[in-house]
């Protein structure tokens, strides 16, 4: 008789690999934390992972059954050809067929899935969401990404690319964004907006004395700087932040108005500053939504933080469980 | 032994009322169509449609089983206390229990819809949408609003709230929106938006001397009058429609990069200007979103035209049939 059943759930980021045995009460048995090393090469880093699925099956499985295993990846995957189409992350590995080279090693079937659809589903089962049938999960990091969760599954779409949150329009005639619009949520709610939104500063007549003095001092400006500004006070970092909650309260509004969703969860290092954007963000949600004003919804932050997408490639596996 | 099933579909509008007995393979069998005369007051027109409702069902009632009852208003209702919140279009009836008084005559158990939900449904079974378990409608009448279609059936949101798209925003700066914001789809995309549109090239020195001498005949400016101009190429007026196909173009590039939705239905009075703004709407939802350019979505007119929501109605009451 064992003593019940685990998943395994990994995730591939660009800095660490990890792989984690949970249990379906949702406790960590087991973290196993390896820098990626992706220079070595794409064998190398399976090789590695691989090898600590296997350790982490063989060991837990003496105790309990497994129900599942899930393999969470930054960027844009087809699910149905298991090829990473886009990994922004892991240089070189766009276009791998990940599903094939994994499957080859690991000889069992296993969930391939979005990290931030993983970490919405996360927040739903072990987070900020516990009790949550829908929420829509916005990670602040580098660019702006998301997960949807819809009646307790993420919502994929109708060919897997849905949740490009960073790329809801914001400001039709705003910056200008990679994917080739302007005015995109990412251009204003990043950390990279962030510095975008400094040097808009610094290069017209608004910038704080302090701001233009960090940009001077030939360190690189970091979204990390200025929110330190922000924190000591100064107007035109506290600016900075002030557009991103407008932003974000922009783009919440109209995610109430599409979908009446009652939670949303912000994750990503971005979510830091909260205290520098809620105040503005809140405003501006109550401003653009009535369906809001009249029935306000929750905007929290992730309680998991970097375990969102851990915790939810385990809970993927016990939803689908044979 | 009986031909098949029926389901009856009541649509509860401000111009006329009407019933209809529909089989499931999607045949109207009969159509009943009244005037509302919402001045007669509320117990007159719950009389004539009950009465309307309950010598249908008897009627078909002899050769079908019926599988219920489905009752579409416009507006907003609240489905788990069934009361009539706002009815825009039946003056007096807001805050009304519709769901009380109509169950008072029929003693039987009846859905309750908002009209554009039931119309999205519709093209579904029966419409632009058979085939697709997705789909987001849009209706373009006086205002916006729409239906959205998830894994088949109506997506109401937490709270019944959801596809509020009219009041998605596409100009944060933009029209001011009697919801309290401003720059809603709805100012820029319904019938009213067209008269504003004109009215802004007026109050500028933009307009066109066609435009002027409309304006200056003494003649209500209205939607129609606007488009018979841009169907004579009047510059101004094409303008207008431009404007309309750019603010639904964006609006749509937002839905597709949060839900990933292959299908898009426009139905509603404004669908008959189409073809006057349907070349900047496609090429706005092109430059607004890449999972678009990568796999381009549809987008079409409603097939079923006012008879969506009807339609929508019985495919309802088939869906939840005992």
């Amino acid at each position: 008789m064992r003593d019940g059943r685990f998943a395994l759930s990994v995730d591939l980021g660009g800095t660490n690999l990890r792989v984690a045995a949970i249990d379906e009460e949702g406790k960590l048995l087991e973290l196993l934390t390896l820098p990626t090393i992706s220079e070595k090469g794409r064998q190398d880093v399976i090789d590695r992972m691989c090898d600590g699925i296997l350790s982490l099956r063989d060991r837990w499985s003496e105790s309990y059954y497994l129900v599942g295993i899930s393999l969470g990846l930054p960027g844009i995957l087809n699910l149905k050809t298991g090829i990473w189409v886009e990994s922004p992350n892991l240089p070189g590995w766009s276009n791998c067929p990940i599903r094939d080279l994994v499957f080859e090693r690991l000889k069992q079937p296993f969930h391939l899935e979005n990290d931030a659809n993983l970490a919405a589903l996360g927040e739903k089962w072990m987070g900020s969401g516990k009790n949550e049938e829908n929420l829509i999960f916005i990670t602040q990091g580098t660019g702006v990404g998301g997960g949807i969760v819809l009646n307790g599954h993420i919502w994929h779409g109708t060919e897997g690319m849905a949740a490009e949150l960073g790329h809801v329009n914001v400001y039709p005639d705003g910056r200008r964004c990679k994917c080739g619009s302007r005015g995109c949520l990412e251009e204003y709610a990043s950390a990279s907006a962030v510095v975008k939104g400094a040097w808009e500063q610094l290069n017209s007549d608004k910038a704080s004395p302090a701001l233009r003095k960090l940009a001077d001092s030939g360190q690189e400006l970091t979204a990390a700087l200025v929110y330190r500004l922000a924190e000591e006070g100064d107007a035109s970092a506290l600016e900075v932040f002030r557009q991103m909650g407008i932003a974000l309260g922009i783009a919440i509004a109209t995610f109430i108005n599409i979908l009446d969703i009652r939670l949303f969860v912000l994750g990503g290092g971005a979510v830091d500053a909260w205290g520098a954007f809620e105040k503005s963000m809140f405003e501006e949600v109550a401003r653009r939504s009535y369906v809001y004003r009249n029935d306000p919804r929750q905007i929290l932050k992730s309680r998991l933080g970097n375990q969102a997408g851990i915790f939810g490639g385990a809970y993927l596996a016990f939803q689908h469980a044979p």
